[in-house]
């Protein structure tokens, strides 16, 4: 038979996916004989065994009851026993941690016969009636769905029939008077009398901790943390002890070291004659753990020794719970403790210096997304402003502007603009393009606005519900305090917070130590980020390249740390005063009218492509072949017909109008994504990826006769069929051939139709080399373009939980993953060390770079700002621990 | 060492890959102890290397000298004897026939040498310098690449200078004369001397075969028929026999039967004194065959005899070529004979009869694509019309209305019109679609109206260059005829032939037998289609289904052999009248408005599914849920921009306009195909699933209540993940337990996303049936729209040989048919007894068929006018040899 139920001895800290990250601790204190109250942890696996089949299996009570023997025998105490009851508490404890989000019910086994024996026993008669009014409070709320108001406004009418300030003023009368209310209120909403049977107690606690899992709650909480959904909760019995016996007693939780800063020392809050509930609450006001070792010294001590002994033994910083009970100390809880990202890179350099960890150990204990949060300037809280409001930090960044309530506000402003909405939608986006940051006071992480300011990489706070937007009467107002449209506000998509006024803001530190206006020892961030991406650079295998298109762009990746440029695409070479001479080249209407236009873009690409190879001098530039359709160089067919129409309605129809106009209508698709562009334009428009590749050509012999060593390489994009591949390489190893004095070119190609994915072993024989191009891979993947739908469904998916994260972010591992791993393997069968890599915005996501870590990839490309991201994450790849699920989901 | 020549007597037919086709028939004959001049085949194999290497191997050389001196052997006379020269004949002849395509040489071993000899051992001078100067002309052209107009140029000269009508009339001394300038020409152009060396003459012969197996025209027309480009031709060299030694030689082609109609006899043509090219170049006129018994009555008693012998031994109609020199009878070529559509089916249905054949050969004997040009109307030829011109047959089916030139003039014409261009272009497209037919004077099966027309399913004739247009004066000349814009013509795109006025239009008698309007014994072709279409449908594995959305189209469906409906679409339901409903809908200012629209559309959809269930009553029907983006309901935002902008410009902006621009704009999208459509507007839009869900279920239970048997199954389209399914999955159980009376209703999906498609084994688990839409399926998996490609590149792609054939025709095999078996499998292993089928066009496509065959699909679902194709096709896949390939290029 499955073992269900495991003793807090039995267990050990490896085994949190069965006993969940509370009771996986617990039971390594346990080991390790600290002194925790004795308990049981019932596994996940019995919690998937309820939620299938919707009742408890008579063997896990069976196996529940004998652990409760054996804990009445430990503790010498029994449940039920009127002279002096054992009592107990349930608490949910999931793999991953989800504050706030499930169950607890405490105090279990009291009863009317019962309660008489607690106040005998402890000698306080008030503390045994207040427990068992919590508990009928408690276990009414959680097990029966008795609203909470209903016990609130009992006890606020107790407390005023009383005639006293406090519920801790009341008296033992007043608190067996409010269990008979309590009784009461319990027997009209669950339709029952409360149960006086300690085991029912016990059970139906178990069962309602289980079914918490999927409380509406807990499921929106699990989608946005990416928390799969089919785990389950453990469930925690355990023996009461209590903070709430007099002076001699209280609660606390502590840190072994500063959270927010890294720092050595003892950190924390004590609260004397107090449950661990009252500090949660913030009732009272706690005391600075220090004040400890005066109230109780040898408490102190011991705590003290414990914590040392706790960071000694899981080699990080720790954060616990304690109770003392009448001056015993009791150890409730501990775990690895949450930090800030700059605390983690910080304690984790410490945690080396100490000879704790290892370098890679302290690689671990890093993540991209933590390095990325520190690339973003900070305001700076020198001046301790006060916040207006907190939200959902859903996009990073520190921004500061006027207030604005609408998208033609944001385009009318004077200077940046916040747009301030209560929610946003498809409407709001060409405000949410030209506003610096979005604040909404509604929504989370997967709302429309999160969504899509994510998606552009803009700061944006959400879900600030204590703001009360007004847009009609152009304000918004917060805590009685009123902003006005044209205000300035600051929001840091960092933390959330929200601050009236404009803050000073701060670079970040360490990408001035990445630009090379640090000293790697000029501050401990900066140090430790230093020695840990070195370390990582050590270790990794990927290579980190990155996507740049300018002279200026390639340098700073160079100065990031990327040794190469993945994708350098040519569109952005076709705008601005060019796209004259591009509508030419579109329009021309005869091939010596095309090819005068393409021999007036040649020389201005060769300039492009000899300032991009000089910043890349000695390193790889893959350059792409245009690959965007050509109609997106004219103006849009909806604002030509519009002009034509209004011409035409005024009787003054130009010439440019009468011409432009059945221009565009030819050009025009349905479905751009889909139509004349990457491969086939090489195909379909003559001379124009000839004129691409000779300019290359020209610039790297110009280079070389400049004493360079240009390294170019020639990407061809969208390709679906080797036959493709074949005509356009043969036309480039044509133009290669005729430039004097150019270096040898590798001709490679993009992955990123599904097609392509499929035959890549066919492509491999006439590619030099795959570049995944998975943003394309992932639309036609799926069927869906970014642009269309991060904004129009995406949210509602999140929320129906129909992704963890937008397959745009991180890559979708069993779909579109499948089909990398796929192509790389069976274009490495055909061609043996094909070099492969990926230049989509992927490249540069914490979470995928593990996947092309394991697919096997020689580099990953990204944006300039993400390379140290990347060379971080490649690091972790390298070190993972085997059995680390690193596929995205 | 591998074997590179086969003599004759060495082969047989069923190495026609190694041999070619008339190399392995040349071999068969011999082994059939006819009467074939001796000689070897260079088999394909050696092409192949020689394509690769560019030079003839030393081995084979040496091969080829073995084979040579064994034919001297054999015949008794060497090569380059002065006295009795042996002539030999170097054919090409690849495993697919190429007619004109490829190139031969006559005659060699004629010499300055030899052809005194040749005179002797013949009696007949001019014989020899004719034959001799024959072989000037072909090595030189054929070889050397000298232009064939120099020696014609020559040739017409000497005619002159002789004073004589022709050159049949040329004396032995003119010939000699012309051979002397021959000699000239050659090494003016060749820059050699004409060689006098018989063995390299061989050689030099053998090589340029093997070369032209490359050039521009054999690369085109491979393209055009789909004739693989690696396969390479093998080359026949043959003793030369001659029918040009007089009164008693002749030469003649010969069918075992006649192969336009398929009645018994001896059909062919005779030419007395002449040898086979001057057949095909229809110099002189030829004689009815029949007039041979009277001619040479022991060469047609022995022809005839030979002919039943090879129809037997080949078990259908062959056709030949023979030549008889002086009296006697050589076979120089036989093969299975091409024929009709409508000759197909007779013969197959005869041989039959005559226990010839069985059915499963009969079946194999015949294509859908021969059935499928059985079904298209015919125009009425019993006034023997004479065709202006003959085109390209590039889009079958007879057309007739007023020739136009621009598409404006289509729109504005009275009544049908036929668009005629020099070749269209994508401005073309509107008049296209409203044209009935398209004729053009220039481009192939590849160019953009002969691939635009297929896809819309249009009759169209293309590269009839006999026609002039000219536009601006609205008018084409054809033969000094000339033929104004508004005149009538006739063109028939199953023959190419354009013809002057209004034809008469007969229907198919294969169309009149499905809808039961002509009896199966009615005509011998509707007899023998019904024999062999029966035969398919009891050997058939796959089931054919069809695609309808009517209850008409419904029961034609079934009239044609259907057996469930594989595909109704439910957006045409939305459109007419009710597109205003839609319009509510889609603008919905709140739920309640949204609701409204619904409830107005519920009882309109349950009357539509009434209707389609009744026709189809017993059968499956399966119901796709709404799967296009909404705003194709809307106008369009060009439309609509244009209107407000025109509105504006007047100052008189109304209701409407201001309350649509607004919405269209917001619901625009980029890139429809990859927008908010299929399953997700199901997740998206609330109560629109529901909605339908409900008027099927309804429409399934009123039918009961009458009665009936409806079979309804429900689909879900575009899904990509199985959370998506599961989620829509839940909603449709949910509204379908809620209906009273409703059957029991599967609930399935389309595999049409590449990422369904590799994840088919989840998505199984939440389907009763997968069905796969292969449009979606080829656009996402290529990334691009048939709307946007097939007119803009597609010709171009199918010129340089990127497609064989359009993906959207014939399913993509490699690319988009590894999905689709990946998915077969997977789903399957997760859900044993899958039942799976496909609605896409492919569904209806002869090749594709095979494959849906092979890949273990359960049904195939078409247009109703589809399905006979379809079973056929099922048919012939069951009983398709092993080692045939079918898979799809």
């Amino acid at each position: 038979m499955t073992k269900r139920v495991y003793d807090f001895a039995e267990g050990n800290r490896y085994l949190a996916d069965l006993l969940g990250g509370k009771g996986a601790n617990l039971a390594e204190m346990t080991r390790m004989s600290l002194p925790v109250p004795p308990g049981f942890t019932i596994t996940t696996e019995a919690c998937r065994e309820y939620l299938a089949a919707g009742t408890l299996p008579q063997s896990l009570i069976d196996e529940v009851a004998g652990h409760l023997r054996r804990m009445e025998a430990a503790m010498g105490r029994r449940l039920g026993d009127p002279d002096d009851p054992l009592l107990l508490s349930v608490r949910s404890g999931a793999r991953f941690s989800m504050p706030g989000m499930m169950e607890t019910v405490l105090d279990i086994g009291l009863t009317d016969a019962t309660v008489a024996g607690l106040a005998r026993h402890t000698g306080d008669e008030r503390f045994a009636w207040d427990s068992y009014r919590r508990l009928i409070q408690m276990f009414g709320r959680t097990v029966c769905g008795v609203p909470a108001d209903a016990f609130d406004e009992a006890l606020t009418t107790e407390i005023a029939l009383a005639g006293v300030p406090s519920e801790t003023q009341l008296s033992p009368d007043h608190l067996r008077t409010l269990v008979e209310t309590y009784k009461k209120i319990f027997l009209e909403y669950a339709g029952e009398s409360f149960p006086q049977d300690p085991t029912e107690q016990v059970l139906r606690a178990i069962r309602a901790v289980f079914a918490s899992w999927n409380t509406e709650r807990a499921v929106i909480y699990r989608r946005q943390e990416r928390i799969p959904a089919d785990l389950g909760t453990a469930v925690n019995v355990q023996a009461m002890v209590f903070g709430n016996l007099g002076a001699d007693s209280g609660t606390g939780v502590a840190f072994t070291r500063d959270p927010a800063t890294g720092a050595r020392g003892v950190y924390g809050d004590y609260l004397a004659n107090a449950q661990g509930e009252d500090v949660v609450a913030g009732v009272r006001n706690t005391v600075p753990l220090q004040e400890l070792a005066a109230l109780h010294p040898d408490c102190f001590r011991q705590l003290t020794g414990i914590m040392a002994q706790l960071e000694h033994h899981y080699r990080d910083l720790c954060d616990i719970e304690f109770t003392i009970e009448r001056g015993t100390l009791w150890m409730l809880q501990t775990r690895v403790g949450k930090r800030t990202a700059e605390a983690a890179f910080i304690i984790a350099s410490q945690l080396v210096d100490e000879w704790t960890i290892d370098l890679n150990d302290a690689l671990r204990r890093v993540s991209g997304t933590q390095l990325d949060h520190l690339m973003f300037p900070r305001f700076d809280l020198s001046g301790a402003p006060k916040p207006l409001a907190t939200g959902v930090p859903a996009s990073p960044g520190a921004a500061t502007g006027r207030v604005v309530f609408t998208a033609e506000a944001v385009a009318a402003a004077d200077g940046p603009a916040i747009l301030v909405r209560r929610e946003t939608n498809p409407d709001d986006l060409p405000g949410m393009i030209a506003a610096v940051g979005i604040l909404t006071s509604r929504g989370g992480k997967t709302s429309h606005a999160a969504v899509v300011a994510r998606g552009m990489g803009k700061t944006c706070v959400c879900g600030a519900d204590a703001i009360d937007v007004d847009p009609a009467a152009g304000r918004f107002t917060v805590g009685g305090r009123e902003v006005r449209e044209g205000d300035t506000i600051s929001i840091d998509g960092t933390t959330g917070r929200v601050y009236a006024g404009a803050l000073p803001v701060l670079a970040s530190p360490v990408v001035r130590y990445f630009e090379g206006e640090l000293a790697p020892d000029a501050e401990p961030l900066v140090a430790a980020v230093h020695r840990i991406l070195s370390h990582a650079d050590a270790v990794r295998r990927l290579g980190v390249w990155a996507n740049a298109d300018t002279p200026e762009d390639a340098a700073r990746a160079r100065r990031f740390g990327a040794v190469g440029i993945g994708l350098c695409r040519t569109e952005h070479m076709f705008l601005g005063e060019r796209r004259a001479l591009v509508e030419r080249l579109i329009l021309a209407a005869d091939d010596a009218a095309r090819e005068a236009a393409l021999a007036e873009l040649l020389p201005l690409q060769r300039a492009d492509f000899v300032g991009i190879l000089q910043a890349m001098d000695g390193l790889p530039v893959t350059v792409r072949l245009l690959d965007p359709p050509l109609h997106e160089f004219l103006p849009a067919l909806e604002d030509v017909t519009a002009a034509y129409a209004r011409a035409e309605a005024l009787g003054a129809v130009g010439q440019r109008e009468a011409e432009l106009l059945p221009a565009v209508r030819r050009m025009h698709e349905q479905n751009p994504m889909l139509g004349l562009r990457g491969v086939r334009l090489g195909l379909v428009v003559p001379g124009l990826y000839a004129m691409q590749v000779r300019a290359l050509a020209e610039a790297a012999a110009e280079r070389i006769r400049a004493g360079g060593h240009p390294r170019p390489e020639i990407m061809v994009p969208l390709v679906g069929t080797v036959q493709e591949l074949e005509i356009a390489r043969h036309e480039i190893l044509d133009v290669l051939a005729s430039v004097e004095g150019a270096p040898a070119i590798p001709v490679g190609t993009m992955i990123e139709t599904p097609r392509a994915a499929v035959t890549a072993g066919e492509i491999a024989g006439a590619a030099q080399f795959f570049s995944f191009g998975t943003n394309d891979l992932t639309q036609m993947t799926w069927g869906f373009s970014r642009d269309d739908v991060e904004g129009s469904f995406f949210p509602r998916y999140l929320d129906l939980g129909v992704f963890e994260v937008s397959p745009f972010e991180s890559l979708d591992g069993r779909g579109v993953g499948r089909l990398v791993r796929l192509a790389v393997e069976e274009g490495r069968a055909v061609r043996p060390g094909l070099k492969i890599g990926v230049c989509g915005e992927h490249g540069g996501d914490p979470r995928s770079v593990a996947f092309f870590h394991e697919a096997g990839l020689d580099y990953v490309s990204c944006s300039p700002y993400r390379v140290p991201v990347a060379r971080l994450e490649a690091g972790r790849a390298a070190v993972a621990q085997p059995g680390r699920g690193s596929d995205t989901r």
